[in-house]
């Protein structure tokens, strides 16, 4: 924002106002504290040097840092910066985590299911998600409900999981079928995949919504890091209560 | 329409002109020769008087005549002129059919799958149409996907019928589900059954219409009637080219 | 459906197919082994006596039996069979349990929050069908964003529920607020309050799929049973890996 | 999915699971002998060696595969791995037929009507479609509303086809009147051609959704594969009967 | 509007303002003038007395009222102060004229065609009001184009009206086929008749403003009276230059 | 609320916390200190007792009390609690204030205009709000575009006035006219009058939100309330900076 | 359609069957006859050859050719087949007139109104219809409601013009106020110019749609050509008439 | 607009007729006396030379210049005319000011808030409006509500300026939560920042017109001038009741 006049900045110290201020964004320090996870990273719509300036800013402060909707360029900034951050291309995030972070709790595991291949982007991204809360994460794709053995064949997965994504376009049928056949939470994240009466996922948000499978909830079209956030959350609370 | 003005007529002779005028309506004498069904009475809208008056004319001229969306008023005005005429009331229709009528050709069957029971009645009145055109009827109702168990239990029936009518609201899975057991036509009719973003059958419509199940066609909401004319046409070219 | 023809039906022994055949339902009583929970009843659209026949079927094979969207004429036919039934007037439900079933274990608790008086039948459904799965609850109603010190009052609660359901119409705001105060699961439940562009619930709907608060999760317009569900199952599994 | 994780596999030999395992995707080998057809390939978001791979396991197991929406770099793979593999550059479709597969049943035929010039592609992948069901097809172009007498002019094949395709835009009404003049099923397939409020084909659709021509089934907007394959199925039950 | 405070009057001699002043309305006295008609009354939302004080007003200064969408209650208040206004029941529209107006020049002549019964009432409302301009009205009703034939029987007057209005509801197709056989202004109506997908008009309302028959133009779902002035204003130029 | 469970309260003394729990509403007792103006009731969905209470509560610790969208038994409610309240019936208003409250300062006004009759109800309580905030309004009403001169009639008014309030329904053009026409805030309110393609004010909205008159502000469709709120607020700072 | 599979063709001669058929579109050559304007050529979606070959076509049997939405490249193709056709470059089309044909009558005018200067294009669009059916065209750009008096000062015109063309986007109000303004027929064509909830133009036909001014007729979002085909049907009968 | 006709034009002097006309546009040289600031350009959609050519022409009648939307060519074109024109290449306006304009009255102050980082250009926009107009502008951005002490941070600004405008895309919280915060007209901006269910900004801009905040005003999406004129305005009143 190097033409924008300057903002109103009522105090400096981050410490004790909560947030880095740096200009284009104010970065939260607190939400760790409040929220168990740090804040992550939006990358759509920022510049290459503002998504590395925020991702420095949060790796100085924390253990783990996730930015999602990355490009390739953004990603080559992060790494100039970051060496050790990783690029998960096809969920399209970027992931950091301190040296000797705590290795995953495998025992406690989310199960992502993808209706067809082209759901795989959003898929990945949930399972990053998942990933950097530290927890298993079993994929399971191309199991639409048009070819019902195949899922079927995953019996003992979904006997086992903890709790459930569940990724689909076109008519978004597969997390009512899922939630009728396990007693975890579900989470459905329908997809722009489609054409025609698809609109761009509206037909599979709908379907979601209305579910005949009791208990499951929706995230946005193509949102796959907040399912992927939310079976976190899921997990955690269990871990906690372990 | 006594207190409109006179139409415009070309000519007196419905032979001639292929249509009786009845000054509210033009009954269509020509449509079973086209269509291979007579016209079909569409009531919502029509005072009783208008119905049993179109419903006479037309069971003058042919051998069966059915009534759709059709209230007890609209029953009761019909049968004072045909008391063979009978209601079927779940369905919402009336028909008659003149003495004599051959039996139903049973060896040919569609199956009318319904997922819930608020359903029933769109499932219904799809039956009584394929009825009409004298082929059997198998009905199975509430084996919404929830369940998956209950669908399968009718295997046999998902292998011997020659059509399927498949009736759902909400987010209107079972269609897709069942193209991908069968391998005969799907007809799929959407429901206007659900609440908040079922927005009256929308979300069950374009689950249907981006079915991954390959060759499912789609009605109007809430039409069983043309799901079990469609279903009556297919019969009848199967029955034609025995 | 005493007026529709007879159903196929491939089998009469329920325990053998997994199902009771009242010709109107295939009531699934399998359910309960296979979602951890007994087929709930959704009244809308039955009759009274459909009701009472569904109800009285579920009771006789488990422990706890659970109807939604019922009206008193649905209750009084229920309490006929089942005196011991109860009904919850504002939350619309009737709710009965075996004598001697355990008591709810209250050291795992879902706080329900509501923006507004008019959003309580949807927030009470939420609220009594978690406490089915024999959970605490703890209530805190009209605590909407245009004076967040109503919820800011509750400090405590925010930082010791277990999972958080936000009912909200208008806009729906508050579950992106509560989202940024704590760190368990946040389960969004968008009401039809409202006038003009609220659209039945759809402002409040897309505002809630696009909180930007991570992790929120969402359910259909006015759906209180469904976050109760995701709840209960949530918790469901905090508990089991205690 | 180069750079995915690794799915979770129950079991390795696709003869005893149903499907063939690609990581990127599970050749359902079973379709066939359920649907009568075997899995068909939509290409749209898939890259050309997915596809190629895809298409030679299908070729490998079966004597006809079928991919959609396909584009000339598509073709241009799965030509490298089979060479007798054709390009419907029209229709955007790659058809593979094994040696010494029986030739066309031509007694039974579907007619494929296209309102515009415009309306093509989607006519296209609707008849070539047909065509890998081994049925005739007749081509009828750029009969639209607004000149009936071209319409007209097809009388013979009006009463002599057996299934009807009908594909148009902007608002829709070829199928309205196709189905007013013939005895046999319509399929009305709305395509996105048009601007302004035809709204990418919703225009369209609605007016097929809601025609008062009696048994108009309808598929998605631009779904000219779906037309034909349900065209096909309606054809093969004719053809079984016979 | 007895109850709301006095609203700001700028003066209080209605010619020389150009309005009258009656506190809940200011009645257009120059809008003959204008636009070649006196102000017309769309009663709904008004209350009788509020109704027959703008009609009697508007009687004292020129030589034809219409009133619109008029209940009989709102009939009865005006008959109360004129005795000679007419009610046209079916078209729902209150007329009166002064004695001596010129008799209708029958020699310029509209055609009215309605698609179906339940179009009547909007079909009426446009008849009356070209009525109102002093011209000839044929009316064509139940002309839909699942039975071209009945359309096709009156192809004298297609050739010789001199401007067509055609209401249609449900796929609003008719329009389209008018316009294909005409060289005359073809304005079209789209009616609420219809259910499910026809959203209350709009998939009428969509087809005609898609039409592919050129020079269609259409008012508003159920806007009889619009379709009708626009009529009267074309017929008033024709005899204006004859 | 009598029989919802009991809710979580931190603490009883309303003083401390900032607002008065009355069980099914949390009054907010500190809404006049941060926004100028005390809490608002919005009566749709409340029982004339809940109403009458929160009135109570509001008028013991306050000027004025405004309730909005009443119904006249819950205006009799509320007298028989507070006899001085009066009903404002056209715009459905309850306006209570205490004796000695300092005259309205009418050196600032707001105009209120509206374009039909059936706009009153909205257009009386944005004037109503505009009174209880102290200030002049004068009331413009039946000047909508398709007759400017009962417009351009008020033009000493349109210099004086110094905000605006426009309020119309159908095609919602007044706003932008009269922004082209003077130089103070104009706030545009849509109304629900209309039929057909207006969708219940949608057009008007739309018309509205895309003013080609610069600075056109925008309410709720039928949210009178809301605009003369905002019009209190621009008086009240004009006020502040005299 | 080289690589498509020949069409049915019923028969060879154009004169006979009135229609020639190019194998990719059957020019209607009845068209002049039935409508008084030969068909026109819609470019958009057709290749440049199919243009000029079409245009070819119609120029060898009729006195006047109009192509709308055409491309430099369409009418580069054109040229070369036909020299004296000139391409209207603002508008989009391309015209060719016999050599003779008879000079506009100058006294028919149409007046041609735009909101703003994106209408243009539209606007243009109109211009060249109506030019093309042989009438007088008066252009009035830039007058939209922000600025009344650039309309007020072509008040003249505004009595004399015959019929008005009213092109607009974003709220679309200019119509309503011309048609309060006129006693001759007012065309409205909303145009896509605008952004946000215009929604491609959506916001001004909804509009136009409810417009206030009686009478209003629309077309769909851009077409300049339908108000300008429709204007030139209104001019030739009143010239007829004359 | 070279080849377009040449329009009507009622008289050249634009002193007399108040606009000066450029033949694609009419300049407005009233509008500064009618509503108090000069015609602001809308940028989009018109060339370079057309912008620099209606720039001129406001500069040589007046004190300031705004255009928006303006894109670098557009900017190239009005230096080479204006060298003292200045960029706000965040905001993308042009802004020229006659040497010797009043400094800007500080004292008055408008707070621009933004939720998000990709909201800048939409608050800039707002905030160059603004300044136009004279007085001071506070910059707060990136403050969304999922960390709500980013907001509370700026207490003093909160209580210290004399109008709000809050832009946010997604869910667009935010201006119900500083409207619960403060005493001063909000002017709420939707964005159309989001992705999936944001619909390109409707969500936000729904959330915003219900919002539960008293008072809000809404401008169209993206709409930061809309925003910035209507602050202004109200700035303006303040200032001339000062």
């Amino acid at each position: 924002m190097t033409r924008a006049h300057r903002q109103a900045v009522p105090d400096e110290d981050p410490e004790r106002i909560g947030f880095t201020d740096l200009g284009f964004a104010k970065v939260d320090i607190l939400r760790r504290m409040r929220q168990g996870f740090p804040e992550v990273i939006f990358c759509q719509g920022k510049s290459p040097p503002q998504v590395a300036s925020i991702f420095a800013e949060l790796a100085s402060r924390g253990d783990i840092v996730l930015a999602t909707r990355a490009t390739p360029e953004q990603f080559a900034a992060v790494r100039a910066a970051l060496p050790c951050a990783r690029h998960e291309a096809l969920a399209r995030c970027i992931v950091w985590q301190k040296d000797g972070a705590s290795p995953p709790d495998t025992r406690l595991r989310a199960a992502v299911l993808a209706a067809g291949t082209s759901d795989l982007p959003v898929a990945e991204e949930a399972a990053v998600t998942v990933g950097c809360f530290g927890f298993g994460v079993e994929r399971v794709y191309d199991v639409g409900v048009a070819g019902l053995h195949r899922l079927l064949a995953h019996e003992s997965l979904l006997r086992s999981a903890n709790v459930f994504i569940v990724a689909a376009g076109m008519e978004g049928a597969l997390p009512s079928v899922v939630a009728g056949l396990v007693d975890k939470p579900v989470i459905a994240v329908p997809t722009s995949v489609g054409y025609g009466a698809s609109f761009g996922g509206v037909a599979a948000l709908l379907g979601m919504l209305n579910s005949c499978g009791s208990g499951v909830t929706v995230v946005n079209i193509d949102n796959g890091f907040g399912a992927g956030f939310a079976a976190g959350q899921i997990l955690r609370l269990a871990a906690a209560t372990r």
